[in-house]
């Protein structure tokens, strides 16, 4: 019987506790497909999970990682989605392919609590694979199943962005990498935060109008608005961390969008509601998006020619340096893990 | 020269402060209408701002209240809009006739910044008033300005309720009634709130599906929840509260609407963000409503022949009464004051 | 090895050659159910295809009718959404689930080109099928999937239709029924048009609220516009027929929305778009819905105890009396055909 | 007593009788500015209204012309929206400022029934007028008010296109070529259709992705949907013209949009209804647009600096020369008047 190289948190929550395991190759039913990963790309949710911080009743051992890139290498007898050859990613949410968000949708996500695609060969659902755009290379296409598709949602399914709009980004991680990009391909203007001078040049490079290095403005929502006369930005797409959303809602205009998608955020902080009413704000929950907003994300990928910022890219048996390196927070775009 | 009578917070803050006044009858310009007042409604907004909580900045004297309706008795030479004979109420927000909000329209508000209805004649752009339905009297048709409005703003504007939702309400204030009654006339199903069991009654002869009273279930959002199957509620309309934000996010469904409307509100409350981000939530503050959705919900009044809930009418003399009886709490529905 | 009764046209199109057959039962996969059929009913549709006037490149034999009702009896090994004893009901096109339609989703639909349900049993994957409202009978039940929803999809999913707007309907088929049905649950005001001074009585027992016998007024279209005082019907649901829409374009107000649905309609027929342009009216096809919408509509007919209106039952053996019924057009509500 | 120089059509139509006159001075009201013109643009609809063939009852003499800018010169007592020294433009529908269209909103159209702006000065109510991007020169800001408006509106207000979609446009007139220029803005790619080999080559110069020549390809709405590898295009801008909707219908993919705009259509043409309702056609009159729309796609001229396309510019002594240049069709772009 043929086994399978993985990573799995085993016994206990940890980084530290990631360790390689054999498992058995899964059979395929007839509405699956088998996948030959090649790539993956980490999201700071992965972090979490592996430490036990996003769900402490997460059952182990856990194959983590949401994002994966690989080639079918096998089909089911009634698969019809895709043949063997093509290059799929996983979508995150397996049964959110189309329209709103359900519980029942949104329940199988990738990487928790179902396991992930840190693993040489994985066995899918027809439903929960899509083809990823040819001019990518495979880490390329590794990063866009949370990250891309999560700022896409906000700007896109969400929040109607447009030329003429301004969009407020913080920080530099993956989703606000891929929002600058987006941003940009929508026509509209960017303000991008950092505490790095060297990332927000790196983020003018991609197209930035405007920065703030917050750790030299503490009142960057103020700035912000300055940036658009005074009347405040169109949308924020705001990742989280204390006090960025006192800080946001000071920067968007009355009638403007709040995307929050940020799992980086303190798990309570107090909110002050009254701007919220006063301005007629908007502030809506993100949990990555469906798989039609997947394809039609990979529609503009391919027109544009988006190539994904990466940052670096790890060796499959070096999984644990490609966790610790995201955990240091000194990365610009994605951190990838490579099967080869 | 003429004078019209008034009340008016004249040198300091507070409801006792409140005193009658006589001021120089106002000349009317080409576009604008001279409105003899014949009723008035109080909402809580009004306390706050007599006591000079809502904007501590509001300079003084200001005549307080946002809802009013009266008889226009004279026209300028250009109105064309409305003609002498016509009942009106004012609009709120002055400069808000039609489209989304802009800090521009949404700044010239009744009953602070702007003088208010409290006055036994007044001037108003003929683009800042809205003939009321015929079928209801003055003091139902002087109700509708703020409360009715937010309520239909909430839960057709921006909520997009209909037949087989699950709508949450907080209280029986005059906004949480108008949502009662309009999110019948939608079809939807209403779940509502109170410490009062006759209150409770009172909402279910209105139409009211289920009544919690949170006296009793401090877990309210949890049993909101358990009326939908588990599911979660479509649409709360978040009147605000200690603590009511919080068992409004456990009550709503994944991909649910809460409307944020609440001066009652504590200013600054801590708000757990994981489950908006979890559960792909909106909070969406709303800030009343434009003139086009006023007249929107008076054709769906009309049509239903829809009364508002009066709790009681004070004379006009009496409106400092008016006022300490809305501070007391114990209304139901809507208190006004009639000019006669 | 067992057989299945049905009927099918098996050699050439026309009414007189739907014959009754026994096919071999079908082999039930992984991911299907069985489901044993109680009751169909009938759309113009059905007959068109059965004459070969829908698609005359249609390839025979075919089980003709794309509506009906049965319990699940069987179901494959992976089957999660349904259980045995369910009732449920195929939906139209078997591939849109949800979300927006696209050509690979309206693709596979039921009763041409592929198989229908008039056939005492049915294999269906478990995404093709949708539990009914407990409260309705089959025959009731089995009126859903097609008119209903169609009326649905026009007036709620792209319609918007709300308290306060006024609806069209042309006639009284299955589609206009339901539409009047919806629309009073929506709080809207309906206009309804009909040759038949007792069929219009008996819309105005349903709900109406204005009839109009365009036998007695050819200008209907404007008669219509003078119900909303000139001003024009919010929404028109168009079945076709020869004239028609130039009528609802001159009903129809400025910004206002025709639902086109009619498999009714003359295939080609003069159009002045002028009148569209000038009044910026939409004009929307509309092919039947999702499941998502199907499962939405079911909330609102269980919440409200909406019972679908039949004009009359058939046996399975006078299947082709029940052709030969709605045929001749002189039904009121819809046509069903009971497997008992 | 002062006069002012313009053009009328004054006794009957044609563009023959277009005659220089000279009226009174208006006096200026409280909420009126004086706008000292600058530059006119023509298009399509003007040439119709000059020759009696937009409107038959139009009375006589008539100012023609609904594009102008020019330099507000004075503004009545009460005036806030602008000041002495701005450059504006009037807004198409006078009383259209925000919103929905409504027959009242839509009524008071420059240029027919409302006097235009071929006159050297023009008193405008101050809501009527907008202030146009500084880059642009006075006859390039000419253009913007109903050509480039009806394409925005098209496009970005009811069409939503955005990256990854395909936008099918019709020759290289006013309408189209902003269509391209906003198109490409919104990261969409562009079919564009012409009968002329050189304008086609200017359309891709301008950023079109796909030409086609409809004088050698008359199915040219099969070749656009080949385009899309079989899908079909998202959405179509239709000018109108003999056969031009069928070839659209043709083009557009299921569940497209086609934005109705032409008033070079033929009156009355056939349509076949059949496709719009099989494939879920979405078909939407589009008669310019709101001043909210105005200021958002100004925003958006401003920020990508966006330069119309003019293609000759007449004096306004020989403003003949200029309709008769526009109605010979060999121009691309816009055709405009300087005052100067």
């Amino acid at each position: 019987m043929n086994t399978v190289a993985a990573y799995a948190v085993v016994d206990q929550f940890g980084i530290e506790n990631l360790k390689p395991i054999a498992r058995e190759q899964q059979p395929l039913g007839h509405y699956e497909v088998r996948v030959r990963m090649r790539a993956c790309s980490l999201n700071y949710r992965d972090i979490l999970m592996v430490r036990g911080q996003y769900n402490p009743k997460q059952p182990l051992p856990l194959v983590p990682l949401s994002d994966g890139v690989g080639e079918v290498v096998e089909v089911g007898s009634r698969v019809s989605r895709v043949a063997v050859g093509d290059r799929v990613a996983g979508i995150f949410a397996q049964g959110w392919t189309s329209g709103a968000p359900t519980r029942e949708r949104i329940r199988s996500t990738l990487g928790g609590p179902v396991d992930g695609m840190l693993s040489a060969e994985r066995v899918l659902d027809e439903e929960g694979v899509v083809r990823v755009p040819e001019l990518l290379s495979d880490t390329e296409a590794a990063t866009l199943p949370c990250a891309a598709l999560t700022a896409w949602t906000s700007l896109v399914t969400q929040g109607d962005v447009g030329p003429g709009d301004t969009v407020l980004l913080q920080g530099t991680g993956g989703v606000s990498i891929f929002a600058l990009r987006f941003a940009k391909l929508l026509g509209a203007r960017v303000i991008i935060t950092s505490s790095s001078g060297e990332k927000l040049e790196r983020a003018q490079e991609l197209g930035a109008d405007h920065v703030i290095n917050y750790a030299e403005v503490r009142e960057w929502g103020r700035m912000a608005r300055d940036f658009t006369g005074g009347v405040g930005v169109d949308h924020v797409v705001e990742v989280g961390g204390a006090g960025t959303l006192a800080q946001s809602l000071k920067a968007v205009r009355v009638g403007g969008h709040v995307s929050v998608i940020g799992v980086l955020a303190g798990a309570v902080q107090p909110v002050n509601v009254i701007p919220i009413l006063m301005n007629n704000i908007r502030l809506q929950g993100i949990i990555v998006g469906s798989r039609d907003g997947f394809e039609a994300m990979n529609r503009a990928i391919a027109q544009h020619e988006v190539r994904p910022v990466i940052d670096r890219i790890f060796d499959f048996d070096d999984s644990v340096g490609a966790f610790e390196h995201l955990a240091a927070a000194r990365h610009f775009g994605k951190v990838c893990i490579s099967f080869r």
